[in-house]
């Protein structure tokens, strides 16, 4: 099983960008994190970032055969992003919706995901865990194919 | 480590009720595979279901000092419960939010959760699985602490 | 033919409470008017009234198995209750939404139901007859099956 | 007892259109049965249908006078004409909205009666039966004057 | 100097309907004393009414080269014709909006005129005597070009 | 009959501001076109003008007893002040609204008036002759006591 | 003269929950300092808390006859519950509306009360005194009838 | 292949109404370069115009079975009339919504199509060259069943 | 301590004004009634009342350091004006927000307060005795401190 | 005549996303269609692909001078980019809009377009063939010139 | 040149009122700062301040012809007041929104500015030095000239 | 003392586009201009124009710890981009918002700013003068510190 984790913009600045509010981990120790449980479990995974919307459009477009499943945290283009939500429907690969924080304890504009309507699920509020929760609901995901 | 999970109106009928949208494992399935996972983990585990809010928002209540994470499926009280939100709150026990469908992907009226706020993070769209990261994520909670 | 005829807040108080809108009909004298009709149609019926939000989400949930249709005057909770339309949904009993008053004639707030979404269909405005009205169309409903 | 009633736009068409949300019964199949049973109350009654929206006020203001209840089922100008609405309020004579499908479960647009504030009240849902429930609601409505 | 009065749905009930809010003076009371009015001051005039938005439309269509001033008392298209606006703009006649009852006092619905865009001002809240203030209206305008 | 004209702000710059919305005839002109008209009609006619919210509350509360009508230009007040509103309510003195321009066909927010459902009429859109119309409206309006 | 305190969800908590908002004296404190205010009136007074809607909807009911003043904390049922409004006007009890803290300068959702259209009155904001003061104003509406 | 293009309020003036912003061409004009191309594809065609919304209601439904495109310029009628939705749905005839100006760049309220939801597509903003280009769009669907 | 109470735009009327809303007591009676209650507690009192929002606004600024509570009825300045708002926030000085009529029960426009997120609390629907509430409220925050 | 052809996010995907949508025709196809279509009207066509906005906004930038015609497909961006619309405006050419599906039948977020205020016209819903139907477009506002 | 410098509602409390927003700048030093630079730029200036928004607009029309700019920190009439607005406009005389804090940054109804539709340009969230960039800003709009 | 000047799309075509709107001093004039007057100030200035989001954020990403303060002329991303709004916060430079026209008198889409309230204050309206008052605006608010 191969799962690629997506990451919007300003992630690549995770660990120093308000710590209060996203937390110390830096996004090179969550990719350990997540390929050393990838690994355990047997899979492959992938991580990239960009701070570029086409761009991940585009990854997401390609993710379509060399993929299972998508782990994407698109961060700011979560509220702004229609772009995203057809790459994703057209890709048809099972994408699962991560976020560090909250983002329904935040502001109001937080609140409304565009991509949720074509994601499996959402895990938003546990930090750098968050990644890893996705990680198990992306393998039983595939399970129950 | 204790953890209480709450489950809000309709869900006794797991299983039964509309399979397509939240699949076809009953409660008390959910409930032993949530029992036999945090004995694994050494943690106790108590489960209750209520179609009554204010018998949900007393349990949550009593949560405090008894308790050290609530993960709690408020089903449909999670989008017209100010009351859910405020015995949170009260508690200070610290909340998971959980859901067997994808809320944000489902009727406008669903997208809003009047208890996310007060809430530590949300898991939603996994189906029976939902309930089964939230322990690890109350895990990885209390161990952070 | 069984049917449940369940009632909502505050309709215990029917007759004395504000008979410019509601009519100087008691709940008692609906219930005797309805069982004749119905044993007259040679069918069965049962009628209950609760306060609670959730004791309604009960019984509509009992309903499955036991009662070919639901005639239900959820009264307040018509224009608050997801819960009671997330019962309906999930007994799969067939239920008509009965309503004394004209509530699309009547304060903003009483415009909206949550409940029609999962109904057969709405009758609203005719005082006790609207529960007549109801297990006419109940029959109906069963003889077209 | 005399009864008018008024069909609005497109109703020539039932039977043929969109049977899955109209049913199958015509137009002239419903005022069968209903002469049928207005017969046998001893009542009389009298159908019309037009398309135009001018034509339904001028046979709502010619009802003054001449007849006891109206039953309308306005379809379509039921969500946009305010002219249909200050007719029934200036005839004076009682009225009963009248739909084949339940509109409060459809589009967002049909859930808005503009009528609904100057009738007596509503049948929604019940298919061409949602006539004949209004012609007993009719002769209700006069029994209590 | 000729001048066109159009009146809208339901005023041919004027001094009937809801004289409450409308007054008891009739149409043709008011056209008579505009037409006593308009000799007085040399002008030529024309009354006419329909419930039907399509005539109304066709009215106004033809006042072009024929008439000088347009009085336009609506009624209920006031709210819900945009067609009855284009044709005031396409015929480029001037026309004064008027209204018997302060429809800014009234019902919501009423406080919005999809009409007063294109008309040169609206008078409205005086009864019978709205009509014959235009008339003074219409005479000021031409005499001004 | 004693009349009283009220102006809002800015009104006392007419002639100067604006001209192609407000016309090129100044306060003075038609404080003396209005006494001309009211002499004619043996009235005693007052005209005053304030920039000042309160100033102008203060002048509809003195014409309680000492005017028969007011005639109110409130500009830009119209759209903001409550106080004005709850002022002609209170002093019960029956009011016009009067405005230079068609506030209807003008930016959004100049088609809410605060103070249209306290008045008797609106007379908008006729330049200087709104106000020689509403001292007829007034005069009227007396006559029908 | 007998009062009924009625107190909704959370409200046992008090002193415990949020003391930053709701102030550190609990229900068993207020109930005594009402008992004592309410003796040196010469006024019976009972005081009950529940966290169950419907529960509250039945002792307002039950309150008729039984009590002259209704003394009303609904908590955040204030903000979601129309069968508590019902309640209140099917009772025709007389209701002042209390709050511990000042609802209109908390979130948006608890500015908006579903009771208030059926109360006498509301005092919010003054802590525990809110409910004496409440106590004061009983007597006074008394006093007047 | 027949094909019937209708045409609703105030198109019978295209030519000498506002001229900016529909172009000079007339409707017979128009007509005629239809025809002449539809002859060219071997086509039949039929243009009609009518005012009244009930008249286009009632073209729409006989399009039933005698012709196999419909191509419609319902005017002012796009943004106000469910009823031409409910007969295009009703017909079941392909149809092709055409403007001659692009609605989405003007008036607010001239960006919503209450009809567009019914069908094929929408061809706006080039003037009479719009009915052309919606010809050959006609010829496409037929060619592709 | 020293107790300034203001009073906004056409409290001056009062008694006199809409006695049906506002009751029949004048403001020089309440302003007797509360120097007698100020006076038993030892307390100094001064009532001021203004039509113009900025006197108001120059009234609270002074204020500061002149007196220790404010107890404001700003009636229609309370829905329209943030020059107040600032005017608190900036004087320091705790401030009562008081209202004869329950502004919850009245039109939407009232429900609205723009001075309550920087008052202490509100009490509003006791006519007269809002303001001698107000003052035992004002002893008691005192007393806090 | 030179005519740039523009293609926003996910058209590369274009045959293989959503065909239920979208159709079976590749973007490839298109382009050949095209070219093939110009080429016989004697004109240079040119077509680009990018899911990435700024790269589009870039495109629109350069055709000033270069292109006479742009016929843009902008996909999702059609809905949240005011850079697109920026770009149009900035360069002058002349924008024909084109969709492939009915954006205005799909989910509400669709039926806006941003970028529809700065261009000519709209062309939606008939797959490939809106391409080919807006290359006549754009000879004939050419030929207009 | 010369310079008018307005300010509204309660920027005379600046330096004491709220700092942690407004600065310890008085207005008085802010004055000064401003007499100093005009000086030195060979202008002359005069500020004045009024809590009273009539005398505010009374200021503005003045200005025309008296003053080459306004500088305008409109404070809380910003948000609420059509007739600064209207003064602006009236008077002619090119204007300069100043704001000391960075009110789109601060609660909701801050964002919105009534007069910001007819000023020149906008400066807001420098503090005192907000005043002295507007001045620079003045100098260049005269020089354009 | 380092500035970075970032300028979003479209703003490389200044002085060709719009130039009603923008004016016609090109991007090239203005970073002329600001180089000059930053040398004069002993600073050092750094100018970028991208239309690409993404390289955008990059930029304000890279000016941590690079920059001292940056002066964003987001152009179209400023309605549109929280990916903009998150850089800023996460750079943690004090960053002034920039607009050459006065956005908040232009469409209304175009007065919502999504960066403002992580931006120290907005300068809009002065055209490329805005640019030099944001620097005079960095260099106070670097000395303030």
């Amino acid at each position: 099983m191969k799962i690629l984790v997506l990451n919007g913009p300003n992630l690549n600045l995770l660990g120093q960008r308000e710590p209060g509010i996203y937390g110390q981990t830096t996004l090179a120790e969550i990719e350990k994190a997540l390929q050393q449980k990838a690994k355990g479990q047997g899979n492959e995974l992938e991580l990239r970032q960009s701070n570029i919307e086409g761009e991940l459009v585009g990854w997401i477009q390609e993710a379509r055969g060399s993929f299972d499943v998508i782990i994407l945290n698109a961060a700011a283009y979560t509220h702004t992003s229609v772009a995203l939500r057809d790459a994703i429907a057209a890709s048809g690969v099972p994408t699962i919706e991560v976020h560090l924080s909250n983002i329904h304890a935040r502001e109001e504009f937080r609140h409304k995901s565009l991509i949720a309507g074509v994601c499996v699920g959402q895990i938003a509020g546990f930090g750098a865990n968050s990644y890893l929760l996705a990680l198990d609901a992306a393998v039983n995901i595939k399970a129950k194919k």
